[in-house]
Order: structure tokens, then C-alpha cells, then sequence
């Protein structure tokens, strides 16, 4: 299903061909109403695929779109990244000078760990801009397949860098203000570019012993999806987010990218997610999947109808482009459905401005000098400050150097790469821990090489050691884990620092002086060695902190910042990943599971969600609350209430104030967490239902947060996912500890606000392919032993 | 422990000093013992340590050994690498011209398909040929870390690319083929190089789930030790090994660098491997792991001491050059000791010339003339050749062209470094595929890019992939598995075809034209799909095959050579890996373990360990046998047999006619399984207990193999390890199938011929560190579930 031309164009994409837009002032098209910029985008969208042929609509189905060269539509390549900036594969960097590089932030680990919503925004807006500079530069497209806002449900997962981290309440609010910025604002008449809420639905494993995300089919109960798997993607929704990417993972038997129940059910009609710009494509190559190794479909042209019916619009690789032909031939799938894939995405490029005049858009008027600016290189360096967490600190920090020297050691100590994390593009520069002391300054006695690290411990470098710790008067490591060993497709199998990391710590800590430990990485790394041994001063968790990493740390080592971040993923003991097998997705403690994240883990874990220390210390009081309140009289005050859009029902506002007691000025980052007596049991152990970031509060100085509370901060899911109101005791508390709390009772009967659509009872494939069984995964599988 | 001098030193091992030689002639030692060339090599290493100081001694101790400068001892460094050709990381080769290359043969795990002892020895002596060359330029030592030969006991293991296969037996006489060629006739007045045998022992895991190989603590039994996991490396010792490597792992509780039970009882003392110039090196960085993460020893002094002790006598890395001096001060360890590993390190040197004069020794004159020869060109090709493995053919291979074209489809298709599998130098070239099949003057058809393959099976390319098939006449798939799944430090976690793979081979197979799959990579793929479908038409196995695999394929696929490997490994099914932990290191089937390799394996294989098909057809005919022998009397035949040179003992030498009943001229594998009903159950299958390669046998002709059995072809292991002969049946099958037997008895009473060292009861750590439990593995772990 393709011509000479066609090909030569799918080579041109890959040369890096993205921007040429469809001429609507002199080319075929100017008189159709695709090209009336006063038309609805329904409209206008419609008359173009009206103008296809079905080979031509076929073609349109892949990520890489040829265009129809007699309409004057360009190629246009759909697949572009930007998770903490842009990136590749399909944005074109130029070897030097202008476009050769731009804004590289942390990894959202890291900028989630800052539990600061507004700078989510102001990173996203600086995203879409340079996003937007590129384009008209013709070096990156318009669509981006970020946010990845799957929960980090496993320590494990070698992805969970890309998220927020573990609980679904920051993910939800995260990524709002994230679309914001990508997106920009709805009354403005352009989108800035289209943001993609991926991977729908519970995907969150590369490779656990070879349960592949490919083949993995993961079973999650309805109460366990509104409750987590789904509330980001719900989030998604509110923010009217342009597109979503269904998953290579089967869900509750069936591939996502063929679900009806989950494309069309959940996400269209439950949470109305109807706009007609809004498009699902499949994650690369998904719909391959559903044929092979799902074998959810008997051939490949059932998989291609199949994926097409349940709501997949795009197919991110040639699939459909291959195998749609057959499936017209066979009668799988009417040319209607097809239609309104290609409605949907056409209607995306229409208020994407694709076909109307650049002079009209502002945005289409960016260039380089929009790229890289100081103020985005500053924003990039605070972002990295603000999340960046103490875990441990016996006063040794802030760092008082005066004329001492510094020992730098660990794998990390010269990041360069490393502090991007996955799905970097090109940075501004990079930064790393050595770098940045020498810029403060500070005399720096670098150990070299590799003392400890990934892989392979050898100790060869290790002759430096003895000299830089005897030269030195304060001892920084900077080391943990890195995409050695988290990254896509590969899941972590240890939670332990790993090699010979803590050896070389230990022989720090042996010296007597004061050492402190920067622990790197997206997943937590258990330690308890390091929290429990009396001579490590200090330690710091600072992720992939981005192209400014190493400043951002030496501003917190030497206090020219102070540390605010708070962790956002639960540090457990390295033991956890024996007590768990990672294909089991339940939430709540089982036999074979002690639970997950902070709401449910049945353990003591090393550092909680939430745990973050300061140089200052902090008082907090809530002002007076209401004691009690009626469930009816509560709901009652929402008239306008649906079942999907209670974050929209203001249960209280609720002031905090928050005192600098001690002696440093600092931001305080107000969690409120919701704990209590009400519903059936197990109850969580409390749950994040608000937060805020305070900024630089002086020693003395108060600031008040304000937490918003809902209805939808209060209800919870039943087993069939049914959001429920409880009477009973409830009480908000503020921060870990907790610093204070506040507490109120709802009284009258419980009241169901939300009744969650089930699954149909009856759902099977259409066949199989004759390969059943064959796609096993390793020992300890869920399907063996659970 | 160190001097600025030898900092800058060890510095300049980095940099590629390796080959400096003391000048006996007019150096400081010019008078001493070490310089007398007819002085014993025990007398001259003892008169060379004798002039050290402790603190020169400890250096040495180290593989990046810094010399004595006041001696005229240059720097030693004692790690090279040369698993198939010299390699890195200390062999410098230069950027182009003399020494930038050198000659890469296949993967240890192609050429133990050609179960062609003789053709080992070529090889290796190529590769020491080659070290001699570069040593002599200053680009790499005398001292190789190879071969790896513990047996490849679990299908996902990512190294068992680097052995010969999973039979202890075949095992056992390729090594000995091997060492014979690196290190030379025990006539030879100097050596060639020093082999080392590694892993000792138990070693054959990665990172299981968590199980990673720095902390892994295998349980074997003596039994199993005994007939398999040690086989091997007691073939190391009868073949006069220079040097042992202890592993990684602890064996039955003790990290085996720190076992004295394994590196003297079993080792020097039951094996007799006490020659003066004998030493055991650690893995890189073992020493350390006794430390962290074993936690065997409880400080770091006491690690170094325990190995010292143990018997390792260099430390890959300088673990023991920083902490013996503590280990000194404590007197945890006496110089005794210590002056033993020099001992044995400087015997080891004077036998490879280090301390003479250059002219008297050949291998010095070796220059860049003796690198990558023709005749070392044809033998790589031939070796690859040789290994490559026949699995299916319906009668397509050998391909008869004539004008037709070929579609060449694959991420193997244009292949480079892939060829080259792990541990690889420098190639002289690298010839994939597709560069053959042009150089064969074959019109092919490129499909380009990697339709299928490793990781993300995203279909962006597979557009080319109809218009190729299209335009084909015959279409070939190279692909399977590579580096990136299987390698150091990570095991497979699948045993079925990767990727988007079957998809693509299933399209070809779907045009009704001849398709012809290779299968590339160590571990085997789980091949039924392909086997089971009618539409392809042909399958091979060709592993990693080195510089020229591509020509090797090509010429095997167009009939310029016959295809005559077999299969070192058994090819299991895809759920083999769900059945068993692969912490599990028993080798008789249990309640959680279906069975390891041919012998054990209690269920259907895909394609059986020696299996291998051919383009002719054989018979064979075994010469009438006796039909009874005493047990006391084939005993008493052997008046100088004891307890370990069982081998020595002949049996009976059994010739075996192989005549080709088909049309075309081709090598023949003649294997000897021993199978029957003696001694208790479970009795094995079958063990493979002699085999010979026949060269070229015509269509018609005959040839006959000489299948010797030796008294340890018949004994098996007690549940003590104890080795012993028994009355029963006794029958010798020629090949699978088979395709004769000739069958005897033994009669009379049982007899043990070896009595096996047991472990001492109580071995006990000298203490822990503090962080028990610590380093956890995965969910389903050994410890964990079994």
C-alpha cells in the first residue's frame, strides 16, 4: 500500500523532513474548506478526508504520514519526544550553531520530587517554545508523546524516572499543570503543541524476568484501576490533553490498543474525552503486538480492524499501512471508522494551525533566539534545585569550606550524559558535580575513574582512593545507579546500591572526616547503610537532575540553595523485590504482597513518600475547621455534580500556616494527607489529597498554604470502582509526622458519586494465531505462581 | 601501598605498557639467580622474591603489577584477554596499519559445534601466535584470561556464548585441544602463553532476577560437582593449565577465591596441580566481593587474608595491594604465604622467557608478519564454517541459484560487530551476510534496516519489506539473538524469537517462495515455530561466527561446503525457562526442575544436544565388540591408575565406518553416547563419551572413527562424589538416533576408583559486616522459594 513516491518520502522522514506545511493561500486545497480558517476543525478536517482516496487514508494511519502529494499535504512525521525537553528519534538536531542543542530539565522524577506545580507549568511552556522553534525550523514536529504518566507502582521499573512518581494524587495534579504548559491555555486560538498522556493503561514493567511488555497481559482489579492506574489518565481528560497512546501490555486479557471497553467505554464516553481533535495513537508498534505476541487477533488483518475499531487512530510504525488493505478486502473494518480516525487527527492539525498562514500565528514566528535562553538555562537549574531531597544531615551541611578542599568521588562525580536520564535531546551543556565546584570555586581533589559504580567492580582505579581522601578535608560521593541500569526495557533487579559502592563509601566514612553521599538515579536505592552509619554526615537524593545537575547540587551542598524537595516514591528496604513479584499489581498487602506505596506498604520502610529534611526546621498550624458535615448536605451543594468531575466540588479550603522556626530561609512544601476511619477496611494509611509549595520563607517569617480539598479527596473506590462517600473520621494532616492536624467527621449514609462502567462479561478474541503458549515468561511468572 | 612512583606507574599500564622486559643482561639482577637461565624456575623466582620488601611483595600482588624499579623489574601487566582472538582491555591495538587488527574466530560456542578437537589447537595457536607478535610490540601480556569453560548448564545464561556447549565431557576434550595450542608442547623450553581456566567454579549465572553473580551463593552437589560443574576444569589440570581463575560466586556457602577446600583440597592436592609455576588469579574484582557483598570475611584486611590463604595467588585489581599492609599489621597472614604466590607468579614468568635474553627465544622474534596470515584468514572462516548447524531443510539448501535473486531480510542481514559475540579484538575484517552473498556475485535484495529483531519491533522500516519480497526469488532471514540480550552481566529472560521477528518470517514464509532461516547467537532460540511450519524451508544455527561468519553462512547456504556441526546445547522449548529457577543448579530432574541438558532433561527438546543435518546421508558400522568384561579385571589392566587419571586407562578403542550413502561430499561428526542400565537410578539418558570429526568423506566412500573409552567413560559420581564403576549393560550408540550401537557388559562387584575430598564440616566466615541481608535478591530467588 504504498507508491515509488510514497517510499522516497517515508525516506525523506527519516532525513528529517517534518514541517512542510500544506499551502492553503496557492495550493490545490486553497478553494475546500479545509482550507476556510473560518470553519469549524470538525468541519474542516472533514472535508479533507472527504478528498482521500482509501489508499490515501490508509496511508494517513501511520506515524510517519506520507501526505497526499496531488493535495498538496506534506509528509508529516507525528512521533516527536519532549519529556524534559525536546528529543529524538525524529527531531533533528544540526551538528553545530543554531538548533544544535536546547533545554535539557531534570528527569520528571526529579522535577515531581519539587511538589511544585506552577514550575511544571513554566518548564512546559519553555518546552513548547523551543518545541515550537524547531518546528518552524523544520526539525521537530508538533504532536509530543509525553507526559509518561503511568503510576511508578514498582521500585523496579526501569521507566519510573519518566514519572512523577508513586501516588496518583501528585501525578494527577503534576501533569494538569504540565499540559497547561505544553498545550497552552483553551482560549488561546492555536495549541502551542499537542501533548500525548501515555501508556494507557497499566504499563509499568519492561522486563521482569521475562515478562515482557510486549507480551505481558497484567491483571488489575477495577477498585485498584480508578483508584491508580486510571487517575492520572483521568487527570489526562480534565486537562483536555490532545491525544493519548495505548499500551504494548494487555490489560485484563486484552491488548490495550484493541479494547473498546477502555478506548471508546472508559476514556470517551465515561470521562467524555469526545473533542474531535482528540487522538489516540498506539505506543511503537502496539498494533504489531496484538497480533504478535498478544495473539489477541487471528491474523494481522483482524489486528489492524481490530485496533482501528476499539479507537486506535494512529499506528506508530506501518502496520496498518500494511495490513489495512487486507482488512478493507476481508470487510474487517468500514471505511466510516477510518474516516473518523482521520477526522480526529486532521482536526488536531487544524487547531495545531497546520493549515492556516504562518503570519497569523505568533508561534509560528519563534526561532532560534527563543531556544536555550538564560532564563531557560536558570529555570533548568531550578528545577533540579528545588527537587533535589536530604535524607540525612547531622549538620554538616550546609558546607562551611572556608580554605578546605573537597574529595569528589564516585561514577557520578563527572556526569556528563548520565544526568540526563532517557529521552534526553541535545543540552544546553552539561554540568556535573566536578564542574560545578570548581565553578563555586572550591578546591576539588577528584578521585577519577570509577570508584564504585555499575557493573563491574573492579577495583583498578582504585589506587586513587587512599591519596584524594588523605588530601581532602570533606568527602562528597556522588554515585547510585544510572540507564546502566534502569532504563526502558530494562527493569532494575536490585534495590541495593550496587558493585562496590558501598565499600568505597565505607572507606570514607573510616577516615574520620565528614562525608556526604549524593545518591543518584530515578529509583529509589535502599540506604539503610547510609542512614544507619554514625560517620556519613550527610545524604542527598538528587535523581537525573538535567543539563544543570552538578550546580544545582553543589548550590544545596554549599547552601547557596536550600533543600525543599520531598521524595516522591517510597524508599523501601532492598528486600522488598524478594517479597513481591513484580507482575503482582495489587496495591493492597496479600500473601505474596506487603503492599505498595505509602498508602499500603505493611512495612517500615527506609525513607517514606513525602520524607525531605531542610537546614531550617518548620511549625505548622491549620486554622480552625468545620467538625462535622452531612454527606447529603455536601453533595447537595454541587448541583451541577457528574459522576466524573468531582475534583470540581470544593469540599474546603483549608489555610496552613507555615512558621520558619529555625535559622536558614527555605522553601516548605505543605503535603496534606488525608487519613482516618471511614469506608470498609483495609483502609490506606492515608492518602496525599493536597499540596504546595511555599517559597523562601525567612528565618521568623510565616506563609500560608492553601490546600484545596474536594469531594474527590474524599471518596473512595469500592471493588467494582464505584466512588463512594463514607461517613466517618476523618483528618488531614500536614506533612510526615505529622507536623499538625486538622479533623472533621461526616456523618448521614454513604452515597455512591461515581458508578464505574464494568467490563463486558464476555471478551474474547477473534482467534488466535497457532503460536499459543509460546511467548513464555521466566520462572516466578505471575501465571505460575500466584 | 603505594609510592608516587608507582601511581604514575599504574598510570601507564592504562596506557599500554605492558611488555617492558628486566634486562638480565646488564640490570640490577644480572647476577642473580632469576638471571641464570639454567638455574630451575622454582630456584630463580625463589632468588627473586627473596630480594623483595614486604611492601614490593604486596604490589605485586595486584594483575596491574607496578615492578620493582630498583631491581630493574618492570611493570607486569598480567591481564589479557584472548576467548577468541587476542582482545581487550589491556591489548592496545593501533588506530590503522601493523597491530591495528588481528585475527577474530567464532564464539567458543560455534567451534564446539564442530566437535573438531584439532582444529581447536590450530586456532589457539593462531591466537598465540598472535599474543607472542603483540607482546612483543608492547600491546598486550603473556598472560590470558581464557578459556571460559564452565559448562553452559542454563539456556539464558549470557555468557554460554564463551564455551564450548553443556556437555561436560565435549567440555573436557576441547579445552584440552585448547590449552594444548595456546600454551604449547610440554617440550617446548618456554611457553607460548599462560591459559587460565575460569571460573572456578560454579559460575554460570549473570543476574538472574536479582541473583546477581558478586553475591550468588550456589548450592551444588559433590555429585553434580563432580560429574560436571568441576569436569572441566580437572581436563584444565591434566592438560598442565598455567593458570586457574576463582569466580565470582560463593559455592556452597563460601566465596570460592576464599575456599581453600576448592583451591588446595580439590584443586592442588586431590588433582595434583602443584607445579612451581601454577597460580590462581581472582575475578575482577572477586577479592572485594569477599568483602562486600558475601560478607564472608568481616573486614576488609580479613578478606584479603582469607583469599591469600585460600590460595589465590594475584588479585584482578588492587584490593589486596590496599589492605594487606592491614592485613600484615593485624598478622592475619604470614609472608610465607605471600612469598608462595610470588613464587609461583615468577616461575610462571621465567617459563614464558620473560627473564631472558631475546635472542634465544623464537616466540620473541615474532613479528607483524605472523598476524592475521592467510592461512589464519581460511582458518576462521573454516572454523565458522565447520560450527555451522543444519537444524531443518526441506531439500531448497543447497541453494541452486542460477539467475534467481535473493531478499535478504534481518537485523544479522548486514551484520558487523554482531558477528563477533563478546571478548572481541580487533577483527581483520568483518564480513556479514550481505557483503558475502554480493561477493558471491548473487543479485540480492536488501531489505535494509532491521526488519524484526532486538528490542523495540517498531514496523517504521517494514515498508521495504513487500517491494523485497516482491522482488526476490528465494528469501533468507538472519536474525535471532545477540549482545544486547545476552551478554556479561545479563541473562536472557526469554527463550523464544524476539522482537517483531516470527512476524516478519511468518510474512516471508506467507509468499509461498523458498525462506531460509539463520539463527544467530549463543543461547538457542526456541525454533518450533519455524520448524513446525511447512512453508520455510530451511533453518540453520550459526551462532556468533567471528570476522568472516558471513562467508561461512554463504558458503554453507550455495554448497561451496557442507554443512556438518551439531548442536552443543540442547534446544528447549520457551517454557523450559517458566519450569526451573535458574538458581537451581541440579542437574537430575525434581519437583521444581524438569531436568538439565540431554542427559536429564525429562521432557522433548525442540532439536537434541548433537543434533546436525547434512546434505548427503550416512550409515555407520560399529567393529564387533567384546561382549563382557570383569570389572576387577579391567581394573587390574591399569597397575598405574589413581584416583584422578582415570582417562589414562583405555577401555576399549571402538572403530566406527561412516560411509556417505548420498550424493554430496561432506564432513561427518562421529559421536559416541554411552547409555544402559548400570548403577543406580536415575540412570542418565546417554553421555556423550567420545567423538571425532571425518573430513570430506566422498559420496560412497567410507571412513573410519576411532572412538577411544577410557575407564572414566564408564565410571559415575556416587551422592559423595565419589567415582565408581559398575556391573551392567552398557551400550555405545553412534549419534542420536542412533544409527548403530554396539553393546557390552560389565560383570563382577562394584569398585570405587576415586575417593572424592568431602567439605570440612564446619566452615564458618571469620566474621560479618554488618549489613546481613542487605543484598537481597529477586522474588523467586533460591532462597526465597526453594
Amino acid at each position: 500500500m504504498y507508491t515509488t513516491t510514497q517510499y522516497y518520502l517515508a525516506l525523506l522522514w527519516a532525513t528529517g523532513a517534518y514541517a512542510l506545511f500544506p499551502d492553503c493561500t496557492n495550493g490545490p486545497l486553497k478553494n475546500e474548506t479545509i482550507c476556510n480558517s473560518s470553519a469549524s476543525p470538525l468541519d474542516r478536517a472533514k472535508s479533507l478526508v472527504a478528498l482521500y482516496t482509501l489508499e490515501e487514508k490508509i496511508n494517513a494511519t501511520s506515524s510517519g504520514s506520507p501526505g497526499v502529494e496531488r493535495l498538496g499535504i506534506p509528509p508529516y512525521q507525528w512521533w516527536s519526544e519532549g519529556l524534559h525537553g525536546i528529543a529524538g528519534p525524529y527531531t533533528n538536531f544540526s551538528d553545530s550553531g543554531e538548533y544544535s542543542y536546547s533545554t535539557s530539565f531534570p528527569q520528571p522524577i526529579l522535577m515531581g520530587a519539587a511538589f511544585d506545580d506552577a514550575l511544571i507549568t513554566e518548564v512546559a511552556k519553555v518546552i513548547s517554545t523551543e518545541a515550537r522553534a524547531f518546528n518552524n525550523a523544520n526539525r521537530t514536529g508538533l504532536d509530543f508523546w509525553t507526559p509518561n504518566i503511568n503510576p511508578f507502582r514498582d521500585p523496579r521499573w526501569g521507566r519510573g524516572q519518566e514519572t512523577p512518581g508513586e501516588d496518583a494524587y501528585h501525578l494527577s495534579s503534576y501533569v494538569k499543570a504540565l499540559i497547561a504548559g505544553l498545550q497552552g491555555d483553551a482560549t488561546d486560538p492555536y495549541k502551542r503543541v499537542v501533548a500525548t498522556c501515555k501508556h494507557f493503561a497499566g504499563y509499568d514493567m519492561e522486563d521482569w524476568n521475562g515478562n515482557l511488555r510486549y507480551q505481558n497481559d497484567v491483571q488489575i482489579s477495577q477498585q485498584d484501576l480508578v483508584e491508580y492506574y486510571l487517575a492520572p489518565f483521568q487527570a489526562c481528560v480534565e486537562a483536555n490533553v490532545g491525544a493519548f497512546m495505548c499500551s504494548y501490555n494487555a490489560l485484563n486479557g486484552v491488548p490495550t490498543c484493541a479494547d473498546p471497553y477502555l478506548l471508546q467505554t472508559i476514556l470517551r464516553e465515561h470521562w467524555g474525552w469526545t473533542n474531535e481533535e482528540q487522538w489516540v495513537t498506539s505506543d511503537c508498534d502496539a498494533i504489531q503486538n496484538v497480533y504478535l505476541p498478544h495473539e489477541w487477533s487471528a491474523t494481522r488483518e483482524q489486528a489492524v480492524a481490530d485496533s482501528l475499531i476499539a479507537g486506535t487512530d494512529l499506528d506508530c510504525g506501518v502496520y496498518m499501512q500494511n495490513h489495512l488493505p487486507g482488512a478493507f478486502a476481508q470487510k474487517l473494518v468500514n471505511e466510516t471508522t477510518l474516516d473518523q480516525a482521520l477526522v480526529r487527527q486532521y482536526s488536531s492539525l487544524v487547531r495545531l494551525g497546520w493549515f492556516d498562514s504562518a503570519s497569523s500565528q505568533p508561534y509560528r514566528q519563534l526561532g532560534w533566539d527563543a531556544v536555550a535562553t538564560n532564563a531557560s538555562q536558570a529555570l533548568a537549574r531550578r528545577a533540579a534545585t528545588e527537587g533535589i531531597v536530604l535524607l540525612k544531615n547531622d549538620g554538616v551541611l550546609p558546607l562551611d569550606l572556608g580554605s578546605k578542599s573537597v574529595g569528589l568521588f564516585g561514577d557520578w562525580a563527572n556526569a556528563t550524559t548520565q544526568l540526563l536520564g532517557n529521552y534526553a535531546g541535545e543540552p544546553t551543556y552539561l554540568h556535573g558535580p566536578l564542574y560545578a565546584l570548581q565553578a563555586a570555586n572550591i578546591k576539588v581533589n577528584y578521585a577519577g575513574g570509577e570508584p564504585g559504580g555499575q557493573g563491574d567492580p573492579t577495583t583498578n582505579r582504585w589506587l586513587n582512593l587512599k591519596p584524594t581522601m588523605d588530601a581532602s578535608d570533606v568527602l562528597i560521593y556522588v554515585g547510585g545507579i544510572d540507564n546502566s541500569v534502569e532504563e526502558e526495557g530494562q527493569d532494575r533487579t536490585s534495590l541495593a546500591w550496587t558493585g562496590a559502592q558501598l565499600d568505597v563509601i565505607t572507606q570514607l566514612a573510616d577516615t574520620g572526616k565528614p562525608v556526604v553521599v549524593v545518591s543518584m538515579g530515578g529509583g529509589q536505592i535502599d540506604s539503610s547503610p547510609i542512614a544507619n552509619n554514625p560517620k556519613i554526615s550527610a545524604l542527598l537524593w538528587a535523581g537525573y537532575p538535567g543539563q544543570d545537575g552538578g550546580s544545582a547540587i553543589v548550590d544545596i551542598l554549599t547552601g547557596k540553595a536550600a533543600p525543599a524537595g520531598r521524595l516522591p516514591q517510597t524508599q523501601y528496604p532492598s528486600n522488598y523485590i524478594s517479597e513481591v513479584p513484580m507482575t503482582d499489581m495489587g496495591l493492597r498487602p496479600s500473601e505474596n504482597n506487603p503492599g505498595r506505596t505509602y498508602k499500603w506498604y505493611n512495612s517500615t520502610p527506609v525513607f517514606e513518600f513525602g520524607f525531605g529534611m531542610h537546614y531550617t526546621n518548620f511549625s505548622a498550624e491549620i486554622a480552625p475547621m468545620n467538625q462535622s458535615y452531612s454527606i447529603s448536605d455536601l453533595v447537595s451543594r454541587c448541583p451541577n455534580i457528574n459522576s466524573t468531575n468531582l475534583a470540581s466540588c470544593a469540599h474546603v479550603s483549608v489555610p496552613v500556616k507555615i512558621t520558619n522556626t529555625g535559622h536558614i530561609a527555605s522553601d516548605y512544601v505543605a503535603l496534606g494527607f488525608l487519613a482516618g476511619n471511614f469506608g470498609p477496611a483495609p483502609q490506606p494509611k492515608k492518602s496525599l489529597v493536597a499540596y504546595q509549595r511555599l517559597f523562601n520563607i525567612a528565618p521568623g517569617a510565616s506563609s500560608t498554604a492553601m490546600l484545596n480539598l474536594t469531594l474527590a479527596s474524599l471518596v473512595r473506590a469500592d471493588e467494582m470502582g464505584n466512588k463512594v462517600l463514607y461517613p466517618g473520621d476523618y483528618s488531614l494532616q500536614i506533612d510526615n509526622g505529622p507536623l499538625t492536624m486538622g479533623n472533621f467527621t461526616l456523618t448521614g449514609s454513604q452515597m455512591t458519586l461515581e458508578n464505574w462502567p464494568q467490563p463486558p462479561a464476555n471478551r474474547t478474541s477473534a482467534g488466535v494465531s497457532g503460536l499459543e503458549g509460546y511467548f513464555v515468561a521466566g520462572f516466578g511468572s505471575d501465571q505460575e505462581h500466584l
